[in-house]
């Protein structure tokens, strides 16, 4: 029988490239340098709530970094260490080394160690702490936008909710953007290199877990300001207007695009840096000092929308 | 319908005393200080395997943090801050206030502040990043471990293991200590004071949660070196003796007592420190060159032990 501390040792032993001491002592330890400041965060991905049955475990062990990174993208930090604490119902050999390899495959892209973590028998979850690096006093918080900020997001959204929808039954997909949102859902980029150049041009960051409106609301409440969106500029697949089902866009969680709102004089430097590190970007709309949150149609008409995103508990 | 954000707010949001950047945003910010690492550690603790179904919710928010504490105190290093995931089946009001009463009531008792985490739907599971403060290079390692050092540990080894083969109906306990066995169980009681001073006089500890020799064998085999134990020696219930039962002192697992290796020259400090921490120490053996575990009976003879401690896949 395997042990837990074989587990281990096969399969998430890996060399240290920026850590004082990793796996294997009862804690990890980490030097965080001078006039830097240390960000954590946390995420559980449970199955059946989190990630389908049978997903793939190579992109759910890419996924379960990637989405953690994309807390620390948003705080304009350069993520560094990660634990991974993991509960199974069995040892599957095949599994563990599928799932480690997506893992490292991320944490090797954007330069992660793995220093610590749990491994134990028990329903499917994965829980990931990640930390990273910021400049003191430079993290990019939810209540920095400023009125008559631009607002900008990374990439389309919609697309990992739709490829949700679509391998659950609910939606019928043209092939041609398929397997586009089923990547989407399963093997997201963090918004890593953009991240990491955001602090000084950003006023405001979030990334796009739980759909835009909520997440934009988070910004809005913690900055005490409104928004102004226009529908037609937000980004995504042209199927999205053909079939007018926008609370994909609006609603859909999974995205982990960021949403981040600048002074219009940082227009040039942040296509700048967008260009630098590949990662599209998007003017949708402006802060603005009445507390609400308007979405324009084409007709420059205010539209509804439901002003709930993803809830797990809901 | 309570979302995750109103179970946070509700539950998980205190005052923070030590952080930049406490639970709200996308990751937490804190500053280490300099001259200083930061010792991490992640544990798990899934119901039916790490506690019993209709665990006293109070206790077991105690209890996971305690267990995490326990782990920062094996590096000598001082705990700070902490992460909180967790995956409940449906939202109980009842069973929340119950355990983040527990949770943070040994949160404040060992000076730390929940920074950050998440909140699900799943299975019970509880899932913790714990991160405390070291000077640099003085962590005390699994590796140090000196040939002659004595080996010492804290408080009363068996009690968890009693407790829970008592309250699985394996064990029949003398009523004078089945309470004491099951609060080691349910409540214990991180060595994160006598920790804090250790690193300056012990050469290697660990925290024993999988059993005495099981974590004693880490020791041994980090720092290349074996031991000799007197059984008599190890501190336990006078129940142990009578009964014979000494798999629980060690193999027994969840005790969360410290062990821990010195020079014999530290003697007095080391019981200097015990006294100022209000900590019993007890000294159960020695180092030795040959790299053996041997464990002796009251006549000098070597006793035969089951190698193994707890493996929650085995």
């Amino acid at each position: 029988m395997t042990s837990e501390f074989e587990i281990i040792e096969r399969y998430f032993k890996k060399k240290m490239k920026q850590t004082a001491l990793g796996v294997g002592d009862d804690a990890a330890m980490i030097h965080v340098r001078n006039n830097y400041q240390l960000a954590i965060s946390s995420d559980m991905l449970i199955e059946n709530i989190h990630f389908l049955k049978n997903t793939n475990p190579s992109h759910l062990g890419w996924k379960s970094l990637a989405v953690n990174l994309s807390d620390i993208a948003a705080m304009g930090a350069i993520p560094k260490w990660a634990t991974l604490s993991i509960s199974l119902p069995k040892i599957n050999h095949t599994w563990l080394k599928k799932f480690s390899k997506g893992f490292f495959k991320c944490a090797d892209k954007f330069g992660i160690d793995l220093i610590g973590g749990d491994t134990t028998k028990g329903p499917l979850s994965i829980s990931i702490t990640i930390m990273g690096e910021s400049k003191k006093d430079e993290a990019l918080l939810r209540s920095g936008a400023k009125i008559n900020d631009d607002i900008w997001v990374t990439g389309q959204l919609g697309l990992a909710s739709m490829g949700l929808a679509n391998l659950q039954g609910q939606l019928k997909l043209p092939p041609r953007i398929k397997m586009k949102c089923i990547r989407a859902l399963e093997i997201p980029t963090p918004k890593t290199f953009l991240g990491s150049y955001l602090s000084r041009y950003a006023n405001s960051c979030i990334d796009i877990s739980d759909g835009l409106i909520q997440d934009l609301r988070h910004i809005l409440k913690a900055s005490k300001v409104g928004a102004s969106l226009l529908l037609n500029d937000i980004p995504c697949e042209k199927f999205i207007h053909t079939s007018k089902q926008y609370q994909f866009v609006l609603n859909g969680g999974d995205d982990y695009e960021l949403l981040f709102t600048a002074a219009k004089k940082n227009r040039p430097f942040i296509k700048k840096i967008a260009k630098k590190t590949n990662t599209p970007v998007t003017m949708i709309g402006n802060i603005t000092k009445k507390k609400a949150l308007n979405i324009l149609s084409e007709q420059g008409k205010s539209i509804k929308f439901n002003p709930k995103g993803f809830d797990h508990f809901a």
